[in-house]
């Protein structure tokens, strides 16, 4: 098989994203003990997520206006003291959480990049937030693309790898999420490499195809630069 | 002159969009007249937007969230009854507003494209929200390619003429905001086409150089075609 290009996906395949929603979910959570139990918000967040997903999108933006959707409708709309002003506190705290690429991200894209590959990392969420994240990571001259995107289906990896790469035949994703990063890009005819990250959002599990030739899992992007070298 | 590519703002130069702005701006000062005079709502909304633009850049949700924590620090903390939910509505209002082109753009920008400029969108604001914007509008299919950016400066311009065009000094940037469409093009080398609008936030305004040589000022778009075909 020709790979010339690598797609990749950000949060949670480079760095860390999930932990600090769950984080904040936490947070959330524990302000608003006293009037609901944990099961409820959980669940009121996840369903006023839902509802705002086709008006928000992704990111910590509409995140943070459904966490205080989700407070006054806990609180019956008489939301005590501080309590909106720590949910958009947290909100700018995610904002500014310092960026650490994942363990082996560092030297895996350095390889791929030194092996000749064109990366092009692909992902969802808030333009200025990914750029920034990007930016923070210290990893962007390694890309030679950087495609943000409201929604990844099947024609957004046939354009952009169309666009940055030699075609979707021709290019390997990788990321954490079945949903949004592997089914897709199988769909539009590229090679999906599925990284676990050890929490997924409810929003984003899928099933994997059984048996599919165009996939494999792999439980580290430290391995990704072998098994490309291996399939050359 | 050669130009081979026109470069359109969308925020309005396409459509309308600092009217809605200012038309809930407006329902915030009514929703907090009994803790702060018009004035005072104006001045810590712009003050709470500047402070916040960093993180949030620009975009109808993070402008929600800046409304909500001005009335947080107008009403001391002590919003009451639907305030917030109010305002959570308001925002999401403002995301499904139905999006109408400007008198004479779809005829304009019909001319431009059968005359053979590539057309590109190019706009800040939330990802998804323009996307869907645009959709809306029904002139999607005269785009020759859409960039969503999170600054406009000369670099993006310089990326996006060399990217989807034949570089900067072959295209012209038309828009109604001198300091984002019109003073970075000219920097990068392009012609700039200045399409006022009747009003413009705060942000966005700057002074207009004196006699540029690659810089005009059009009262309308429709006069756009029949100024580069003048140019020819």
């Amino acid at each position: 098989m020709r790979i010339t290009t690598v797609g990749l996906d950000a949060d949670d395949t480079l760095w860390h994203n999930e932990t600090i929603f769950r984080l904040t979910q936490d947070r959330l959570r524990a302000m608003l003990s006293e009037f609901a139990d944990h099961e409820t918000t959980n669940a009121r967040l996840a369903e006023v997520e839902k509802r705002n997903l086709r008006l928000y999108g992704y990111g910590v933006k509409g995140f943070t206006l459904s966490m205080i959707e989700t407070a006054m409708e806990l609180t019956q709309g008489q939301p005590p003291g501080r309590l909106i002003a720590d949910i958009l506190a947290a909100g700018r705290e995610m904002l500014s959480e310092p960026v650490e690429p994942l363990p082996g991200v560092d030297q895996a894209l350095a390889k791929l990049s030194e092996a000749g590959y064109r990366l092009v990392l692909i992902t969802k969420g808030d333009l200025l937030h990914q750029e920034q994240k990007l930016a923070a990571s210290g990893l962007g001259d390694l890309f030679a693309a950087v495609e943000i995107v409201s929604e990844k289906d099947a024609s957004t990896y046939t354009r952009v790898f169309e666009r940055y790469g030699t075609g979707a035949a021709e290019a390997v994703m990788c990321g954490n999420s079945m949903r949004s990063d592997i089914l897709p890009a199988l769909e539009a005819g590229s090679w999906g490499v599925y990284i676990p990250y050890h929490i997924t959002w409810a929003h984003e599990v899928a099933e994997a195809p059984a048996d599919h030739p165009r996939l494999v899992e792999l439980d580290s992007i430290s391995k990704l630069p072998g098994w490309l070298a291996s399939k050359a």
